[in-house]
């Protein structure tokens, strides 16, 4: 056991599904453990401001089953200055806090890093982030949810894609990575799915369309990740196919921020609570500079960098599927 | 009673949730007062193909909670020419058909008036349509379902609205009339509605987003109607807002054709049961050339020259609900 | 103008969705009209022991779409006792509340009725049940939300209705009057539906899953309401039918509170925000032992004893399309 | 390669969301891979009356988003017969099926293995149970959805326990394991969860909940699994609760058959497709008497013996965690 008496907690960069949940399990453990808790509001820039508040188990009441986050997130410019961090540090030993849960992505662990070097402070992170994109755990906190608010979007989409010859595009988050398109696009049954991983090139994209429209398909959707740079956005690429398919009507959905909203699923509050159990009690075991990650259905830790550097790859055996589920 | 003794029915138009229930309920009703019913694919375009099908009481089974039409729809150009209109006519006879029902907007309507003035052919109309631009019923059929999956997208957007100086630009479905997107922005607590009704400029937008942050909000949302014109479109409104507001960052999602799917509500379904019980009966009662709507709850009919013609007015109490709402 | 400076809204009885809604809704009228608001939170109780809380326009961002009540709700002996109600009186003029908007039901407003009749202190109600009860409204808030939530419950057990000779009895809310089963019933497609107000007795039940079975269904759903007399209750009729029908095996759900819970629909949030304003704006125009309610799609005005005294019939026009539905 | 050209596919047990995925992913695998597929009705009922028909690719178009199974499922005492299961041989012999997929649980794998040691016939099973009970797997299809489902239900319960000393029992399924009880015990916050594996005893529940009051807690909801025996029933635990605790007013909810139905997470329907993809290939390369499962989100093989005598055990370490959350 080490001296850890006083642990902050906060939500850092693009909020996800589940970070309430993580808070709640990091506030109370700290409360079964009988250390306290420390809610730092808007992440790095809370921590430069000194926006701090103890909290309690109950103060965590009611939130597990919401979206966002309570304690608010933010990007900061500030803590990217070593001046920035010099003010986080004395907030937080002012405020007597011995250690931080960082529930964020690769740019907030990277942060929390490069903390931990400077000042030799306990960091534990929580991998929190639709984009599924961090090393070292199978799932980011909020990425199940994600992919439950696109198939249901695309299932309403289909419903109505009753007429012949109508092409849907959907536009799903993915700036970098493809994770987000390939699943969902396997879960909507989506006939095409269009990510940054692999640029196959708009010719092969019509060819497709029309094979799929010669196997007897009278309508077709198509998941356009943010990223893809099969055209120049979902629009041009809207234009692109209506001019080299004159019999097709092209509609195109941008589902945009409520893939990272809404009530979490079951999956990731239970993951955000274990995962949040593990950080508290790591760090309470004199660990640090870890990250908490879930890999066959085991809650592990991963080093800090190593979550950073690495980069999940896009799963070939499910671009596989898809390209069979799609026949 | 008259000498009608087999019904068609069939879905024409853009589709709308609770279409299947109405289908279910004109068989189920045919069925229950012993007439025949056949259904009709793909509107008028399979009333000129002749591609029909008798449908009995279990044809229509589970399909009541189905988004979408399980007889298809289309828009068809040659229903609009003499000729199209004398084949449809000559199969519908060949088929022995005496009566239609139905079930769409505006352009399906006129199909079916110039019908029956040309054939003397009885028909009755089942306004479905998400957009709520009927005049005779205060709901139209899907209306309802499309105001609740818009709410449910636009709360998610909400969840993730917790940093500050962001703005979410939704539009929604609705070329010439706001219904949707007034109805919808007061459900999901929208800051700034704006419709084709009403075109205030950009200007008075700024200033109300100027206003709004000033009262202490730190993200807002603002709804736009597809048809509204502040904007040339809702990407060139975000520039602008951009280019005019630096310190926002303007996120936009474009909800699309997910309006018109899903698994229609409570109150489309029953909306959609009453309406087809009405529809049936009216034409076994000798009338025609009416559209079935509700009003004060009731179940009504009007004439459906009057359906057409008349359009519904924006309703001024409620975007004045809409400011008080956003103070 | 009267002198009404300041408003207290309260949530009282069962709670059901929308309550959130209506009070942001009275909050910010209050607000945007320049008069004070205050939250008593409890209900009666809260009222009796002082329990208030100013509301700013602010204090109630992001509820329009929560469940529940953010002011709580209980149930309150001591307020049916003279002592009670003056206790209550003595701290709302301590208070400086002038007036108040109370949102409930039956119970809620007779309390509300007796307070203005003793202290001549301005009331208005806003009918807040999941139930439909109440005269003077065609629906009541709630209502609309509890019957989704459970056509989704009963759309999830027709999915594994699969098998044969399976029926399901499905136990919903309603213990004087079948509104929700009624609706629901309509809504989810059920067989049949058991009310209080029509006791058919256990015989025509058994004969009409009989025909329903002749008829080629391979599985029926029944909806109970909690007050049918049927049965002595939901598992005795269980037990009835499977002793009279040996080949079925009858499955129970008791959905519970879980219908007086959940997002509202965006048709109550709608109907909360409109009646807040008329009730707020209702009090400042010197009016007073009102309830708020909607008819023919317009927001109105029903002496708060007709309210109470009148009770929805049951619609005699949707029994008749259940029954054709259910063929 | 062998020599199988005709496979044949159905569902079995009780159905789980998913199952329609899964078929649809076995006839498409086939269809892309150029074997037949054959659909058998109603599990091995269907297989012995010989009740089969002939998919393509098209015919299980907009499935995977369903719940229940297009295939039916039964239960099938004739099977149990070595006569059951000659008639059965025969009739796939008499189709010309090589080999086929069994998507259901225990007893349907059981009935494979059988059948298998019989005939030596190639049979591949795919895991559909919402019980989460089969060893070789981390998760059965359904399971996720059936939690969600299970923590929408109770997150509706939780808007409503606003009130002072509120219990709700909310029972689901799990008969002999606790697996649903438990996760979605966490993943809905619930205070207490009592399942098969864990008979604490009834004093302890009382403890329990007298604590949590202590704790500061107005309400509490206790999951109860089916086949828990703390209480003889949901019911009669109610009673004993509200005879110790005069205060309380317990409610109870019975999910039933809802947690077996709705549409499939995407997860769920990721899951079926790539098992389905993988049980057909195993058969094409030679292989029998698998079970496909998923571990550490790679899809692997397990000798379907071991699948039915080995038992997931409950997660002691998910136990932990509930506790502490319920602090």
């Amino acid at each position: 056991m080490n001296n850890i008496r006083k642990i902050g907690v906060f939500t850092s960069g693009g909020d996800s599904p589940g970070m309430n949940a993580a808070i709640r399990s990091v506030v109370r453990t700290c409360a079964y453990l009988k250390v306290e808790c420390i809610g730092i509001y808007r992440g790095y820039q809370g921590m430069i401001e000194g926006d701090f508040k103890p909290m309690g188990a109950r103060s965590v009441n009611n939130i597990i089953n919401k979206g966002g986050t309570i304690l608010k997130s933010a990007r900061c410019q500030e803590f990217r200055t070593k001046e920035g961090r010099q003010k986080a540090y004395d907030n937080l030993i002012a405020a007597g806090i011995d250690a931080f849960v960082v529930i964020g992505g690769d740019g907030s662990f990277t942060g929390a890093m490069i903390f931990n070097q400077e000042f030799d402070f306990p960091v534990i992170g929580i991998p929190g982030t639709i984009d599924n994109d961090i090393f070292g755990t199978t799932f980011t906190l909020g990425f199940d949810t994600a992919l439950n608010t696109v198939v249901e979007a695309i299932d309403k989409i289909r419903d109505t894609a009753s007429s012949h010859n109508r092409l849907f595009f959907v536009e799903v988050m993915g700036r970098d990575v493809g994770h987000i398109a390939l699943n969902a696009g396997v879960g909507a049954g989506a006939e095409e799915i269009l990510i940054p991983e692999e640029n196959l090139g708009r010719e092969r994209l019509l060819e497709s369309l029309k094979r799929s429209k010669e196997s007897g398909k009278s309508s077709s959707i198509v998941i356009v990740a943010e990223g893809d740079k099969t055209g120049k956005n979902i629009f041009e690429l809207k234009d692109y196919v209506e001019d080299n398919f004159p019999d097709y009507d092209v509609r195109v959905s941008v589902l945009g921020h409520m893939q990272r909203g809404g009530s979490p699923s079951c999956y990731d509050r239970v993951l955000a609570s274990r995962m949040g159990v593990k950080a508290v009690e790591s760090l309470l075991e004199g660990k640090t500079n870890l990250m908490v990650g879930i890999q066959d259905n085991e809650i592990i830790l991963t080093p800090i960098n190593k979550a950073i550097k690495g980069h999940t790859k896009i799963d070939k055996e499910l671009i596989r599927v898809s390209d069979i589920m799609s026949i």
